[in-house]
């Protein structure tokens, strides 16, 4: 492990360590679940806890492995768990191990109420609709699901063009957990230079709400020291599945901060906490690396860490994410 | 030839018959020029008339023929010229005879000031910038181009995804009338279900300002009764290459009038007429035809002919298409 520039600071302190991807929400009884991608790419795993502190130590469970060949083999990459219809569902990408780039996104159901003892079952790839000619046509993950005035929506990154291709963002609405009900609508794609470096990548969408507004982060360009977060906004009585009617943000909203020794920031999740007073604050889990120097591919080295950090909101309504706000 | 459903009326007289994807301008001195897709796709055409009604009947030179093999051997379309940094070249889509859905954006140069006249010489495909990896390496065609504050920009259509394909539009700063000089913007992409029937597709972009205001009018949806014109626009002071600075319009600004006998209106350009006063009036120059049961692939039906219309401006400063206003 090359660590050459590591800087340790009060702020790059791991929430937890070597999880990728990080992905936490609570349950109706207000506990917090805890998945991500692990190192090693073959396995998906869930903790659970009564505080969000709590989930650093508590016991992980594999609630599912790889499989030996065929799909869902390889890359097993950025569950997230969502309650969906009233059932838990997870979502995440898988390849082929003779295929190893073709990522796709697939779903497993929980077959009770209590995701940690419950038996899961595998649900296949996410289904396009019937008139949806184009998704899923490619290499495509990151699936995350929102519910919005009773109706739900799917958001994933999906890559387009020959040779060297773009990740961009698609949204659908949601017939059921494992199927769309419209085609795909290109959301988002890398636009801005700051979205452009190494590869050209919009992906890892995660949804936050505030004063009837929706916002998606999202997360651009290669996964080394260049990547960093994005901002989409939309009124929540808007047509969620018209580009259009979304904003995004002329840049990034969270990068690498080298004095901070938070490198790479992004893809991440939102989950709240409550305080003492009783109010809840917003706070971001994502994952983030110490230093850039690194042997061989990035994609294998495995000290992607989590980190937490509350979410401020500014006067015009507009989330703040600053490394200060670490904790 | 099948007109089964042919309706005369005062507005579908055809005002050029035949040419597709018509493209007229005015030179310094004020004098008309037009282009357009013959239907043998075969070569590129020009008329030149002191008056807008005298290109009807104007004698048309051909200024270039299609190679016997090789790129452009095949499927010479929607030739559009201009003058740019101060010389007249003209832009058009090409195949090759081995390989008849090639389609890239070419270019041809005026030797001379006098573009019917004077020489042409080929100056090859249409390059991008070096740091694009992306441009051209699919479908692409309808290439425009125009100025904005000494810069200039292409506007162009390129097709992405495996399989069925969906045509986009793409926008990039030029650094020559041959190279581009920024990678590939997205600008719009086929959001809505009128944009998507048969083919998804957004391509033919046309350039028109008005108040200090930019309009780029593109055409959707298969080349058939469902063809129709939509609207983008932005402030000429906006960042122009930046995607999200552009509105685009929820729904076609013209399509098929069956009692008009005006269908699949689509990919246009615009000039200006001087009314008796000396006051100067916008008109749209689009292609349409008079029936839609076609035999055999539309493509290959002959019966799409220029038609004109007055562009009136309402009091929000955006344009009305209405064929009531067809001269």
């Amino acid at each position: 492990m090359n660590q050459l520039n590591y800087k340790k600071t009060q702020y790059n302190e791991p929430f937890i360590s070597q999880r990728a991807d990080p992905y936490v929400t609570r349950d109706d009884e207000g506990r917090y679940l805890f998945t991500a991608s692990v190192p090693a790419y073959d396995e998906i795993i869930l903790r659970r806890s009564e505080t969000l502190d709590g989930l650093k130590d508590s016991a992980e469970k594999t609630i599912w492995k790889k499989h030996d060949k065929g799909i869902m083999s390889q890359h097993i990459w950025a569950p997230e768990i969502h309650k969906v219809f009233g059932e838990w569902y997870i979502y995440f990408a898988a390849s082929d191990v003779d295929d190893i780039w073709a990522l796709r996104p697939y779903v497993l159901h929980c077959k009770g109420s209590d995701p940690m003892t419950d038996e899961w079952e595998e649900c296949g790839q996410m289904q396009r609709c019937d008139e949806d000619e184009f998704s899923f046509n490619d290499f495509s993950l990151d699936m995350t699901v929102f519910e919005n005035k009773g109706h739900w929506y799917a958001i994933w990154a999906e890559k387009v063009n020959i040779g060297k291709k773009i990740s961009n963002l698609y949204i659908a609405e949601m017939e059921s957990a494992t199927k769309l009900k419209t085609p795909q609508t290109l959301l988002t794609a890398p636009d801005f230079d700051w979205e452009r470096i190494g590869f050209w990548v919009n992906e890892g969408p995660g949804i936050i709400r505030h004063n009837g507004k929706i916002f998606m982060t999202y997360s651009a360009s290669s996964t080394g020291v260049c990547y960093a977060v994005g901002l989409l906004s939309i009124s929540e009585d808007d047509e969620i599945l018209n580009p259009h009617a979304w904003t995004k943000s002329r840049l990034p909203v969270l990068s690498t901060d080298m004095n901070m020794g938070i490198l790479g920031p992004g893809h991440n999740s939102f989950t709240t906490i409550t305080e003492n007073d009783g109010s809840e604050t917003d706070v971001v889990i994502y994952h983030a690396r110490q230093y850039d120097e690194i042997e061989g591919d990035p994609l294998y080295d495995p000290n992607r860490h989590a980190y937490r950090m509350k979410v401020l909101w500014d006067k015009y309504g507009c989330p703040i994410f600053d490394i200060h706000n670490n904790f």
